[in-house]
């Protein structure tokens, strides 16, 4: 099967799908993007992650071009036409062609719209099983970090490191705390058996696993806490894993280079990891 | 005279410019650009454009595609295909097109490479008869700002707050001092006659412009500082202005709608605007 692409109101085969050089994604990074998942064929929690998309766009001034039962039609119109039944369907809405210049066009430009799909093991994703190895990086990212914004490069570059250190992700530090993962949400689980992670703010993108999965431990009786945690706290940790749309609930088995707890998946993360599974079955 | 664009080896054009979805440019901001002046016909102070080029580029990583001399000659041909004498030439190199993934793709990843031209009155540019205003926004940006990465959203932000609140320029503070321009470098002129603006470091973008103004100064026996200034400093300056490769020097004559001085450009800055035209026409 082909693989067909979404560009500004039409499905065209991938190959054909480019964007004007003046395109504001390209030269200005002024663009919205989102993830969603996709298991047995079906968008996982997708309802919040339109919701975000809605409120990235509005925080930058681009109006959302579809309502959310539009954008809805579409993705699950792409998912079919790409055969899609585990992986992922992308977004991204840029501020639309114009001639270079800093502030935004002339009003009625229409935005750029692009949505493409990833073929993706997700549930039976070995590194699940075995548990991934994270690495502390500088955040060097700008101070919207609640915006799902484009002008990823901080993020390209934290995830380059990880990349040549043969490690899945790297944890963005800021003052000595943890803030996230370059495309996840950190989390730790303590000695006395408290699910800690960082709360919203502007430091952070507000992660869908991650309300999920929050409202999954408090469901299972699990003890939460909403804080930032230091570089030191996580080197300490009983467990410790991270979320986000791809990853759904991945445990973390090393962090610097230093084994987290004995160094394999935790109980308690794998736990959780079983009941986000269920959750996306069901949704 | 159609106008041409040069993308990835070859004259094209402009209606046939396009770059893939995947170009790292467009989904991650994964990429560099830098703007060069034309005037009557010839690049200005462009050796030091293209040694910052290569700077921001092997800082994220990516190997230059070009040499100096074969980016001069490209720059050369592609102003002269489209008959620009006043503007500037715009490039842009991000790190190619691959299948999404935040990490760099394999080695040998053909760069992509834009170029384009904007036709623009430099010289005789009323604003810098009658002086911009400014207003003063709060830096969002990212913590590598001496990169001139394509990651611009927090600049497109702050000048469209500019161009909503009427004026030409918005300065971005941080910490209560004035970091720069949104696409420029800021100076104040103190009443004691010393030219002030920020030090180099990687809270500002190395100005070209900055640099030759600077030089210009000096041989011109001008006080210079090179230290932050804060917002208040800046409203109770003698004069002000800012730098960039299109700007040239440009008087700032309002910040944040209070007159500098007397309101309208000084005799430093227009002495400082004179020298540094009479430095491109001989470049």
């Amino acid at each position: 099967m082909s693989r067909t692409v979404y560009l500004d109101g039409r499905f065209v085969p991938f190959e054909e799908a480019r964007v004007p050089i003046m395109d504001r994604g390209f030269l200005f990074a002024d663009g919205i993007y989102e993830v969603s998942a996709v298991l047995d064929g079906r968008l996982v929690d997708n309802a919040a992650h339109l919701a975000r998309l809605d409120r990235s766009l509005s925080e930058i001034g681009i109006a959302n071009p579809y309502t959310i039962e539009a954008w809805t039609r579409l993705q699950i119109d792409l998912v079919a036409r790409n055969g899609l039944t585990e992986g992922l369907v992308y977004m991204q809405v840029t501020r639309g062609v114009a001639e270079r210049d800093f502030a935004f066009p002339a009003a009625g430009t229409p935005p750029t719209v692009v949505m493409f799909t990833q073929g993706k093991a997700i549930r039976a994703n070995p590194l699940a099983e075995t548990g991934a190895k994270v690495i502390t990086v500088e955040d060097l990212r700008w101070k919207r970090r609640d915006i799902k914004s484009v002008a990823l490069l901080a993020q390209v570059l934290a995830k380059q490191s990880a990349a040549a250190a043969n490690v899945a992700e790297a944890w963005m530090v800021e003052d000595g705390v943890v803030t996230e993962g370059s495309s996840s949400t950190a989390f730790i689980v303590t000695g006395d058996d408290r699910i800690v992670t960082r709360p919203l703010s502007t430091a952070i993108l507000p992660g869908i696993t991650r309300k999920a999965v929050l409202r999954l431990a408090a469901e299972g009786g699990l003890g939460i806490e909403e804080r930032p945690f230091s570089v030191e706290e996580a080197y300490a940790a009983a467990e410790a894993f991270y979320t986000s749309a791809s990853a759904f609930v991945m445990p973390v088995v090393a962090i610097d280079g230093r084994p987290v707890g004995e160094g394999r998946p935790g109980p308690r993360t794998r736990r959780l990891r079983e009941l986000y599974l269920a959750m996306a079955r069901e949704s």
